[in-house]
């Protein structure tokens, strides 16, 4: 059973086939971001507090930090700023770290002062990073974000980014790392601009999964980049990509739509123990105003729960097991 | 490649994996709806129509239609009633209908006036059920749906659930109908009954899909049975059952969040072409005000879009296709 173990000094996740999923909280990225930019730049950190008591309260299972602010030399500027917010963001929470940069010294810094066991996000087939990062891995012992792109680019053919998560997970075997510490982004499209971005992606985890033996992980908001009222899109995307076994996503987990669809996946996958946590969460929703309304303004019918049963099945349900 | 073709006299309609969801609306059904069941039996048909009229603006693709009103012998007052209803409902709109009934007496008295192709909902694996059914389905050359019980009852194990499907289609099959006119509804249990309800469909929906070749439909809402805030459960297990290969459900058109959750899953399979259904439905939609607040009243956070694109990514994504 492929189980990634992430942990904090105080706290220890797993993510895997049968944990709940794992929501990596996205909010701590300047990047797009110029006003928390230039406050972290700055040395004003109470953006990023902001943002680590938010995701925390929204039900992060970890969280990504990542602090590539624009500059003259990321290979200077970045590991310290990285060292600073990823002990900030750990002296404000024990959820597990996601140490989220391009510049390789910057991680081998925040390795360096990260509690527990962070996750590295990322590392890809090109060969420069493979031979900068996965010595980090192995001499950390943690585990990794394996994004399925090559010196080649991105191909839109997912045999090929297949292809190219197995040559990643192959040069970590070389360096003794397991395929239980990669965890495979196989890269999601916008569905928009490709049709075929959805299936493509659910036939990739699938195939990760049972070949490979590996977790993923995915930018899930990319799915709906250029589509109106994005939240339904990802919030219909994300249980697909549950079902079809992906087993976390980096998100944003202040949009309560996407949440609950990952909550309500948790529940039909068995992975949310006697429902306990979609009770806790929603016993007091009121159906009629949560949610949204059609276009075409149809009051919603009939009795809240969508609870009436069918003709001639009511009997045959009450007889399951007997 | 499987299609079940459905129609009224003017529109035809096609359940298969390569099409919308076929969404079968499932209001117009007297049971558990008492004023409802006093309304037919008076010969008020009001709540019919408004029923019809909901359901077709909230984006229904089929209507099923149930006249199974408590009585005294079911043999004689039924047929009339459905056939009346029947009558009505296609004198109201020209989506095909799928004619509901455990009489068989009524199936037939509904199969004679009713207009185009439509589905006969349902058979069993009861060989009363499958003898009186079967030659109706063949001398009408209609489409018929198969539930997975017979007379031991419904099996809490799938393999079993799996053979009385097959067993339907073998008996269909020696009266010369097709598996492309057998839609399968494998029963769903509730999940908070049987942690292992979601997985066991989306497993079976898809051993149907590859082994039998036919498609599938369900009574979506029992999946939430028991559970606060059903609908943000229903609204998870379609998009993961429609994943799984699902083409139908018997469900409640008229609320929204279930049919975003379905129109989402069309975009995401590639069966919403050029997400123009998707994008008319909802292009005014409002983020902010448009999703359910979880328990803990989080503010929704950043963007409305969830478009903030990350860190490192940010260049790669532009390279696709590069």
């Amino acid at each position: 059973m492929t189980r990634t173990v992430v942990a904090s000094a105080k706290r220890e996740i797993v993510i895997g086939f049968d944990e709940p999923f794992c929501v990596i909280g996205e909010r701590i990225n300047p990047t797009g971001r110029k006003k928390l930019a230039a406050e972290m730049v700055a040395g004003n950190f109470d953006t990023v507090a902001k943002d680590v008591a938010d995701q925390v309260a929204a039900g992060a299972t970890m969280l990504d930090v990542n602090a590539g602010v624009t500059a003259v030399d990321p290979n200077v500027s970045e590991p310290p700023l990285l060292v600073r917010t990823i002990q900030l963001v750990q002296s404000l929470t024990d959820l597990p770290i996601s140490i989220d940069s391009s510049v390789s010294s910057a991680i081998k810094a925040a390795l360096e002062v990260t509690q527990g066991r962070p996750l590295v996000n990322s590392v890809t087939g090109e060969l420069e990073k493979l031979e900068a990062i996965l010595p980090l891995i192995k001499k950390y012992d943690v585990p990794v974000v394996a994004i399925s792109n090559d010196e080649t680019g991105i191909s839109e053919d997912p045999d090929v980014r297949f292809e190219v998560a197995r040559k990643i997970v192959q040069h970590a075997a070389d360096y003794g790392i397991k395929p239980h510490d990669i965890v495979v982004d196989p890269l999601v499209m916008p569905i928009g601009a490709m049709a075929t971005a959805g299936r493509q992606v659910f036939s990739l985890v699938r195939r990760l999964r049972e070949e490979l033996g590996v977790n993923t992980t995915c930018g899930a908001s990319n799915i709906s980049f250029g589509l109106p009222h994005r939240h339904g899109i990802n919030a219909a995307f994300l249980p697909m990509a549950i079902a079809a076994g992906m087993t976390s996503a980096i998100m944003n987990p202040c949009r309560p739509q996407e949440m609950e669809a990952v909550r309500g996946a948790n529940v039909l996958m068995g992975n949310d123990p006697s429902c306990m946590t979609w009770i806790r969460t929603y016993r007091d929703v009121q159906p009629a105003g949560a949610t949204a309304a059609p276009a075409q303004g149809v009051a919603p019918a009939g009795d809240a729960g969508g609870g009436r049963r069918r003709g001639g099945r009511d009997a045959r349900r009450a007889q399951v097991g007997a």
